[in-house]
């Protein structure tokens, strides 16, 4: 019997989405709900398998008719043994063994993995990296996150960590990070580094309004945004040097700044990176927006 | 009938190697001539033909006997296309099919490769980083070459230029680089600026006595190698984070200082990279030496 279905799921630390998408990646439906209303594993767990029995049984599809379960997750994960190291923003999960729980519990194949990997996989197979080979993912959020496609395959690293470029340094010494270095990336780029920056200038302001300023020709708000930009293009010209893809897929809420944003990296990486790398790689915008998350997920019953 | 023999080249700005191994990488005779005697891209390529042909005449071996001709070349090569791009230290080559112009005069199956590929190559399935999956080396010298293992495979990059390891900057602003751009790892520790900077303290002197002086406990020179030190750990913190490499093998003259500056570097490392790609990142210095080039060129008959 053919299975026609897919239960792809995006568990971040605010919202949760859990899609039913058909074997062709289509998603049929939709169910998202606050994380933050279930406190505790064993409650957030109960309330993944109730969605995910209730978008089967509104869609009245039996489970011999589901390939399997994909969860993308905020934090470490060991995607081969299906096990969460931890989470950085929702506490009580240590060392859970995720896949093996859910799968017990819902008699369905599990497969868990990174959120940034398989947003990373699913800008490349449907998105904006649909044609590279080698590619790069950014997400720009609080968090500055990031994927590897290596030679059309997802590449996880030798300890399944690969891909932390907010954690790339752009400077020896620099604003404190999260992850307790100095100068990463993320320090300089990261929402809350933009936002606090922009408050200095303007007062109390969300992000959009930054972007609409830049865009109005307000010069502050531009010279924000390019600043921005150049630390972004800076590190990219070194994984520009250093990896050599065809293509660096940029996402995640920062990157609505749009073209004053892309405009500035472009000009960073075009005048410091190396000839003939600088000149085959394409830096482009993310394509598939909130819903590549649950996307990445189901694909990992399709690679 | 079996092909027992390949020949290895490593063609240098100054010196070329020539090397006749054994099906089993063990190198059975070896010719090293100066580079620079042989003006001109002919002068040079009839240089080779001429000393294959010694190498093979004076060992009785037949051509029937050799697997291949590989030769490693410093500068940027299409290996699938068999072409030289350019190289920075020698004038007058600029996209010379290298590989057919040999196959044709000798009659053998030619393959080139960047050098530093090869000697990434050789480390990898033969020296420092022998059990290792994914691996970067660094090759410190004039120049700060890299090459990356991906999976066991070397990886090349989308045009065929990864691992520009020198070329990543570690400050946005910096000393200006060879390459155009300001700032780049190579700019603050290529053989060049570290001697300049000890000449300064010391006046004229050589590498070895650098280092010696850092072992004799000389502070002027333990801190100018701590400083090289915590450039290079800088900025591989940042491919630990990004790449997830389980080993990294450094090789080169300046790699010659030793635990000095092994030790600074595998400090920064621990203190900024983050768990657990920093955990399980082995950081050794090169095994093979001066022959990693030639070895790495017969390999690719064996790959």
């Amino acid at each position: 019997m053919s299975q026609d279905f897919i239960i792809g799921i995006d568990l971040g630390g605010t919202n949760t989405k859990i899609g039913l998408l058909d074997n062709r990646l289509k998603i049929k439906d939709k169910i998202i709900f606050s994380t933050q209303k279930f406190r505790g594993k064993e409650c957030l767990i109960n309330a993944l398998l109730f969605y995910i029995q209730n978008l089967l049984n509104k869609h009245k599809i039996r489970k011999e008719k589901v390939r399997g379960v994909g969860i993308g997750l905020p934090g470490p994960i060991d995607s081969q043994k299906g096990i969460v190291h931890y989470f950085p923003n929702i506490a009580g999960w240590k060392e859970v063994s995720l896949a093996r729980i859910i799968r017990q519990k819902i008699h369905l194949p599990v497969l868990i993995d990174n959120d940034v990997n398989l947003i990373t996989l699913a800008e490349f197979k449907l998105g904006a990296g649909k044609k590279s080979r080698n590619m790069v993912c950014l997400t720009l959020g609080t968090g500055v996150g990031g994927g590897i496609i290596v030679e059309g395959k997802l590449y996880r690293g030798s300890s399944l960590s690969a891909g932390e470029i907010g954690h790339i340094p752009v400077a020896a010494d620099g604003p404190k990070c999260g992850c307790g270095a100095k100068g990463c990336l993320e320090s300089y780029i990261g929402n809350s580094r933009i936002l606090k920056k922009a408050k200095a200038l303007f007062g109390a302001i969300k992000l959009e309004e930054l972007t609409q300023k830049a865009r109005h020709g307000n010069r502050e708000a531009r010279k924000l945004w390019q600043e921005v930009g150049s630390y972004l293009g800076l590190c990219l010209s070194g994984i520009v040097n250093f990896f050599n893809p065809d293509c660096i897929v940029i996402g995640g809420g920062v990157a609505g700044a749009g073209s004053i944003l892309f405009d500035a990296v472009e000009k960073v990486v075009i005048g410091r990176a190396m000839a003939p790398a600088k000149n085959i790689v394409k830096i482009v915008r993310a394509k598939l927006g909130q819903d590549a998350g649950i996307i990445g997920a189901a694909l990992l019953f399709i690679e």
